[in-house]
């Protein structure tokens, strides 16, 4: 049984409560939400080594996916297994393998073995991948290997995949129609389009989406409904062919949850920044609040080499308004394969983007941590603070390589406002009002 | 005569003029726009070396202030005309001299003339300096003493200058009512605080308003309405003490127009990301539109080392809008002096929100900046990427760190989705759809 069956039938499972004891909810709130749909729990009982699994959705703390793998030109699987590592220790709460490159068997296997977060692929990329290595081209892909590839995914232990199930032929026409700047941006949407364009054939994703459930079913693979007509540029935002796939994927939302297949919903990628909160509501609205999964989003097409921080506004804001999960955004994004320290600071980013988030959200925790920051701040006590930031040691770094003689920080040291005014309000104001009330 | 004067009275001057040009908008705009007091030109004719006005406001582009300065610590004039130089290279619109600590009068001097962007001060921490250094504590400074540092910033050239002219007895008790978690975290504005409430004083920047504004004018020193009382956590924001400044603010920017001063008013500081529009438009309605120059804001407090991620989330939205001016945010804020490498990360995230506010303000530049990437990045014509890049040189050295065999990134490489998707949309579609249909 999968986790969303479990939970309609009103059982709390392990994974449930040891979620629960994390974010600080009950038990109950978390079966619940999965069993709405509102929460989702990539947890995949064949990734053996999964020990820190997550929930994802309302009334949860805002999770951090890492993107990592190899591509055509830089294959090192040493290198992937320390961006894992780094992303881990940075607090990615899962990890997708998104290999194109090398071995694809052994790469997402090796991932999947060292990773104790939940791992999610694509796995139209490996069937596409092999096809087009076997035979020289991806036309010759075929719907059953396409499932195969997925089967295999869901028996090595992958917890979550995404799947290109919302574009359809229909919608190749609006995309048409709409004439935009950067058409189609989805590597796996884009590969699927033109195999569907070149047979004159419908998505086998969505086409045989009840094939799809059932052996999602069978390994409780978490469906992430992938949007394949995101769009790539600011210019594209929020188009018809964006929100029709978005309609179509809160119908399939419903088809997956009734078959007992957990699902959450991916989003755009590039949008103005005043433009995220009807892409969020629309989500929320049309998938019947199915955890919403953001690639950044971008609010400026401008950015490249520092698209981590465009990615980090657009994920603060989108959290805020209610998205559950971020992919994070590379410095190297749109412009090459992400290195360990690009992955350093993609996670640590939007790390600071979900917090902020989760402010928002209301989140407990999240408040108790800020508070215990500012007073330990305005106390002018260093270890305290350190203790609840959310990157310690880079703070402490900072902090060292320019001590003050006093007991403030170097940017103003005796002229340090904190405590500067609260020994004297205290003492002086009652005696100061009284004497100016007196001169009046 | 200042600028809003000559506005006022109907005349465009050269610099109102210059700045149209750089905006792309018409003279009679800016001329508008000053006379109103919706737009501000901090341009101090005693700024020989000013090369570079902008104007700050309504339906111009966001800017970005960079403070730099010597603080009690670590005095090095050498490294803060690096500073300098590094934030204007990156993009700082106008620079900020915090100094502190050394010869204040000589750094101040230097930043001037080695200034080709409008240079802002707080001539409080002069004036307290100075008789913390004569005296051998911060009390002993006079109105007087005050009065006479202001006058000297604006005959050695500083083009707009912090007053912290807001916090009155009546705000220091309302603030004490309310019980903050941070009490002030200003730092002109707590000196004030505790200089008033030592002497039983009432604020002179408050009491002799009309002796700034005369100062003020003389030297079209453009006024920096500071907020003594912005909150210093999230726990603070919006609250009491804070929006009672800004009211009182609201009535003393009225006073300045009126006076043939120009005037913009200072913001917060740390506020939940969902708070940040509240505090945008009251703004925007107490002031009547006065530009608004806001210190990151920060949406949460725990961000130490990367504060100016924090800065940035915060900056991009508030300007999203209609804040007028960022000032920036190191990576060294709450931790210590920035050094020249802190400055210019926090110039580069500060631009990049700007950007990002810009496209939501509907800036016509900035979306014609990003539709030329994306057809560019559509097309995979790199150099034309880069040409329109936000930071063209770092975004060059990621991409020339991984290339990829193909004409695309390493990222995704013969998978590249540009491209692959158009050569087939035109060609097949229409036979594609027409089979479909048939088969239907």
């Amino acid at each position: 049984m999968t986790q969303i069956e479990f939970a309609k039938k009103g059982i709390i499972t392990d994974v449930m409560k040891k979620i629960a004891e994390y974010e600080g909810v009950s038990p109950e709130f978390i079966r619940e939400g999965v069993a709405k749909g509102e929460i989702v729990i990539p947890f995949n009982p064949e990734h053996k080594n999964l020990k820190k699994p997550c929930g994802i959705g309302k009334g949860l703390k805002t999770k951090v996916n890492a993107n990592i793998g190899t591509s055509f030109d830089y294959v090192n699987l040493e290198q992937e297994l320390e961006k894992l590592k780094v992303a881990i220790e940075y607090g990615a709460d899962t990890i997708m393998d998104l290999s194109t490159g090398g071995d694809l068997k052994k790469i997402r296997e090796s991932i999947i073995s060292n990773s104790e977060v939940p791992v999610g692929t694509v796995p139209v990329y490996e069937a596409e991948f092999r096809v087009a290595k076997e035979k020289g081209n991806i036309f010759e892909m075929t719907p059953e290997m396409l499932f195969e590839v997925i089967e295999e995914h869901g028996r090595s232990g992958v917890d979550f995949i995404t799947v290109h199930v919302g574009i359809t032929l229909e919608s190749i026409k609006r995309l048409r129609n709409q004439r935009r700047t950067t058409g189609i941006v989805s590597r796996g949407g884009g590969l699927l389009a033109v195999w569907m364009l070149h047979h004159g054939r419908e998505n086998p994703l969505y086409e045989e989406f009840d094939r799809l459930l059932e052996i999602a079913r069978e390994y409780d693979m978490t469906l992430s409904l992938g949007d394949a007509l995101r769009p790539g540029s600011i210019l594209d935002a929020t188009d018809r062919p964006q929100i029709e796939e978005l309609i179509l994927l809160g119908e399939l939302v419903e088809r997956a949850r009734k078959a007992g297949v957990q699902v959450m919903v991916e989003g755009p990628g590039h949008i103005p920044i005043n433009e995220i909160k009807t892409n969020v509501e629309m989500e929320k609205k049309f998938c019947k609040n199915a955890p919403f999964y953001v690639l950044g989003p971008l609010p400026c097409d401008t950015g490249a080499g520092f698209d981590h921080i465009v990615g980090a506004i657009g994920g603060a804001l989108s959290a805020s308004y209610g998205v559950d999960f971020l992919c994070y955004v590379t410095p190297a994004e749109h412009l090459g394969l992400p290195t360990p320290e690009h992955v350093k600071q993609g996670v640590i980013v939007s790390k600071i983007a979900g917090h902020i988030g989760d402010l928002a959200k209301g989140i407990k925790s999240a408040w108790e941590q800020n508070r215990k920051i500012s007073e330990a701040r305005y106390r002018l006590d260093w270890d305290e603070q350190f203790r609840h930031m959310l990157f310690p040691e880079e703070a402490r770094k900072l902090y060292e390589q320019r001590r003050s003689e006093t007991s403030a920080c170097s940017m103003c040291g005796p002229f340090c406002p904190m405590n500067l005014f609260e020994k004297y309000v205290e003492e002086k104001l009652d005696e100061v009002i009284k004497v100016k009330r007196e001169g009046v």
